[in-house]
């Protein structure tokens, strides 16, 4: 049996460990990105390992969340940043250059390549034969450092893509299709890989866009090949030397499989609150549509406005929608001011917001009471928006034009001819918002502002511990409910003892008082416990009001790790019904702690109902040593 | 003698009064306009009033500070400004139209009408020959409701412009100027009104830079005559048919005049934290910049940008300088993405924002600690930034962004060729961001979410009032002292509950706490108390924390005639060094307090200091009954 394309890179870039699934390997990382709301805790634990150079080819420090700037804490964080990365020779790219998934894509991303980022959308690279991974801060941290990651090789599963797309159905559809077959945990455990005929009919962007969005079924990654539309994007990016041809083996071995029909598939839409609540845009469900917002590292892109512009194009948006449109990156807003199309986005009446994540991470932009907002994003988790009681739906950027100028939820499959984009012969590629270190960098110092405060460490783990529970959960809990995000919080990124005031707010509101109280304690979780984004803030908030342990019936991958890294037991039910057995305030009691870890399986006694049930540490013998010595830093310092 | 300009138009409008300095008189209202942050109360009071259509020409509600929307209350405003405008037959401008004194010179300013705005910055519309006047919310209502407008006649301060400006030499550098010789005081009581062979030189956008900015010297409003670049403007405009010829007689009579010469004009700017702490810009203060902030609405016309576009254009701006750029108008955004000129803002590394207020105001982009921030705006109060030690200067465009490029605050006098900017034939005029109001209105309803809560309301004046003193302040306090503006407050501009837990928070930290412990109490101020902006939450606090009057050197107009609609006795120190006997939480009792404001006198027992004072009451005989009856809505209401 032939190679999965997933396999054969990560092959490639072994180091240490057999590629075979289940498997903890170390591979090489020969690039690294943060964004700034995961990246001031990167460059804190850089600091704290009084490292010299990164060891990986190349390293991007990236600001495109925090860029509201309501206070100094914003901008002291982009001077923390940019001041660390020119210490430690990673290139800068400054508030206004766009979104860093997108310009990644556009300057630096290599086929072939194995790319680390702190933030889970990270695997958009993958539609650029990239593997591209979502880790937590401490990882990247780690990878920057020593130049490779640990990584439990996940099973590859296969989506071959037939047929072509009808005219107006898009990329968004192709994963809002997967995500309604898959499910928010289908991909979890899995390498997404696609192949197929179908794969020839998709721009480099539309794979982008598949691979992004595949951070929702919680897979470790999505990968397409490598191929001519690759190159011909690269060649119009003045990038064509940085291309590989790269293909999985046409024999190659998959664990598992499903087929998407192309032809048959209709404009979707994801329903609230959920990525995989995915039905088809029909009559039946005419919503009125208050806000429409376009843009995200998810739909982004030259085609994806250029589309939007092309259906905007003479005509005027529906009054009662406020139409907000958040480009990619700044040399996408430049071309598209060049060509003509930015003038038609305005006359039209849409609002033309910074190129940033903006709206997508909740930065702005909330809708009003009770809206129903279209949204080209990735993620309609209730209140990430910003407005608790507003209604999302993820839609592709054609059912967005269309739907603003209607008023209306509008499968745009009716509406005439379907906008052609024609690539420009060579993107504009300024880069005059990106620094680059400079040569000799000596005596750089860092500058901290007063709201960057330390993380918090955890110590070596007890032999013995016995807490209460002091939350319990269901299930799909994601990391804004853990560590909310938004623009009122996301200031705080370099404060822990700030954020915990929020932890767990959408649940409840007391969590901090909860830990006060019973001096930390325990969380019991539900099936897929942490998905979401790759904040480690997530693990950190937690770690920081003294939480021990989370018991779940299942972890997201990312959220998994970043606990560990923090010295948080992930323990998950070895009988998913021993859930139901527990209570909030339950007190709990874990012995032998130590031989447990080692075992990884820990008999767990619940005093208030006097009752016993078992729990499984599914980690490598790495991640064991980590949680005996309390974290990923203490580990590393030993 | 011959007339002013500006009384040519009082007297064209009178309704009641004589036309003489210190009279009280009605005068017609043609105009209003309201912005978002001010509105929503404007728009509460005229619920109040019940009234069913406005009796102004036009009416238009802009949407401009409140656009970051971090949570669901902007959006929540901006429904409610627009449904009431939609039930009262005014126009709205959506969010990301522009802002609201550029939008209104484009599309709605006539020369020789009455502006009435609840913007202190309406004094912008006297740059094409309108009286232009910044009031209180409540004024506004009122004269949408009546058509009319109360005014105590001020004097008129004739500047006359001698010659020409230099190249690199702007409009914005003659108001600095000007404030500089008059300080923020000078303009106190007056109309400015410019003269001279210096007006032909000026384009009608550089007039408005500097009756905009005429709010900083205290004026009631500036202005300028309607001519020939007047009508050139209107016409590039398609309004060729709103234009009037207007100028003062030859010999017209003023009561105070200043001459400045042009030709002398150097680069200036105000330096912290005073608009009127201004300087040339010379090797010797060559300081390093960390943030450039274009825009506003002193200085964010087409020409004005058009102008940075040229100093930028092929170049790269400071990698450690943060350059933002928010554009006037949505139509002036379209002509600069036309035109190849936005493309190359981009290009050399600008953000560009929304067309909006923006960082004027504090609504995001507060620089880093300590930073160094140059803007092209009109005020530099400390913290209006979102920065509170960060140190803003005040600059031309021409200044502002040569500095970019150099990173330096730098006179661009020997910067090459100063750019020259040819106003295209036609300005693009689209209206979608603009809602008309629907012919038939019966039965619309005013939508209002659940952070819009009722104002306050005063009672009947009390015969007797012994209270504490429970703040004592410097001179110039602002009313962003008072009532602080800034991203995280501008949200609550329809909630004074939650507002005054910030009232007076520039200067102490307990204001509130002070108003419970006794009850309410006094304010003691120094002089020109209350300059700044028109907002009349800078009252309303007051009164919901129950102040009863503030006694002070002098007053601010706006604030002033804000705390009389609000029933706050806003007494004058007879003699101004009875400030220095007063001590805060000084006991002070007013005795006769009816027959008091009937003579326009207060005797005040310092009963803490066994002391005595008199206090004077400057107001109209119409005031007068408004303060007996506890405010404007109280009187109207009888």
């Amino acid at each position: 049996m032939g190679m999965s394309l997933a396999y054969k890179i990560l092959s490639k870039n072994l180091i240490n460990g057999e590629l075979k699934a289940g498997n903890e390997i170390e591979v090489k990382v020969n690039q690294t990105l943060t964004q700034d709301s995961t990246g001031t805790m990167v460059y804190l634990q850089l600091e704290a390992m009084g490292i010299k150079d990164i060891k990986t080819d190349l390293s991007v420090a990236y600001i495109d969340h925090n860029t509201l700037q309501a206070g100094f804490e914003n901008a002291d964080d982009h001077t923390f940043i940019k001041t660390a990365a020119a210490k430690y020779g990673i290139i800068f790219s400054k508030p206004g250059n766009g979104i860093c998934h997108q310009l990644h894509l556009e300057r630096f991303g290599k086929p072939g390549n194995i790319l680390l980022g702190s933030d889970s959308h990270t695997p958009t690279g993958g539609g650029m034969g990239m593997i591209a991974i979502g880790a937590g801060g401490l990882d990247v941290a780690v990878a920057m450092a020593k130049g490779s990651y640990f990584l439990t090789v996940p099973k590859v599963l296969n989506v071959e893509l037939k047929g072509k797309l009808k005219p107006w159905v898009s990329a968004k559809d192709v994963i809002l299709k997967v995500l309604q077959e898959l499910t928010v945990k289908g991909g979890v455990g899995y390498i997404v890989e696609y192949t197929g005929e179908g794969v020839k009919s998709l721009s480099l962007t539309d794979r982008a866009t598949i691979t992004n969005m595949g951070a929702e079924l919680g897979a470790t990654t999505s990968i397409f090949p490598s191929d001519e539309i690759t190159y011909d994007f690269l060649k119009r990016q003045k990038r064509a030397n940085d291309y590989t041809e790269l293909a999985a083996d046409i024999d190659a071995n998959y664990d598992k499989k499903i087929v998407i029909n192309l032809d048959e598939l209709k404009p979707m839409a994801a329903f609230p609150h959920s990525p995989d609540a995915v039905k088809e845009i029909t009559e039946e469900n005419k919503i009125k549509v208050d806000q429409v917002a376009i843009g995200s590292c998810t739909n982004s892109s030259y085609t994806d406005l250029m589309k939007v512009a092309a259906i905007l194009k003479g005509k005027r948006i529906n009054p009662d929608v406020d139409l907000v449109i958040s480009p990619g990156s700044s040399n996408i807003l430049k071309m598209m001011a060049d060509n003509g199309a930015l003038g038609e986005l305005i006359s039209a009446g849409a609002r033309i917001l910074e190129a940033a994540c903006g709206p997508c991470i909740g930065m702005g932009q909330a809708p009003k009471s009770n809206a129903i907002s279209l949204r080209t994003f990735n993620r309609n988790f209730k209140g990430r928006c910003g407005t608790k009681n507003a209604d999302v739906y993820l839609v592709s950027p054609e059912v967005a034009a269309v739907s603003a100028l209607e008023g209306y939820l509008t499968n745009p499959m009716n509406y005439g001819e379907a906008p052609k984009i024609e690539l420009p012969k060579e993107f504009q590629v300024y880069e005059n918002y990106f620094i680059y270190p400079p040569k000799n960098r000596e005596g750089l110092e860092v500058i901290m502002g007063p709201n960057i405060k330390p993380f918090p460490l955890n110590n070596a783990l007890e032999n013995s511990i016995t807490k209460n529970v002091i939350l319990k959960t269901g299930d799909n809990i994601t990391t804004d409910d853990i560590m909310p995000s938004n623009a009122k919080l996301l200031p705080f990124r370099s404060n822990i003892p700030k954020l915990s005031e929020s932890c767990f707010a959408t649940i409840v509101d007391d969590f901090k008082a909860r830990s006060e109280k019973y001096n930390g304690g325990f969380v019991i979780g539900g099936d897929n416990y942490g998905q979401g984004s790759s904040r480690e803030h997530a693990a950190l908030v937690p770690l920081y009001l003294k939480v021990k342990a989370v018991i779940a019936k299942s972890f997201a991958r990312i959220h998994k790790a970043n606990l560990i890294n923090s010295g948080i037991l992930p323990l998950v039910f070895e009988n998913k019904e021993d859930y139901n057995n527990i209570d909030e305030f339950d007190e709990l009691v874990l012995n032998n702690c130590i031989d447990s870890v080692k075992a990884g399986i820990f008999t767990i006694v619940n005093k208030t109902k006097n009752k016993e049930f078992k729990a499984i540490l599914e980690v490598s013998d790495r991640e064991k040593a980590i949680l005996l010595e309390g974290g990923y830093l203490n580990y590393a310092k030993k």
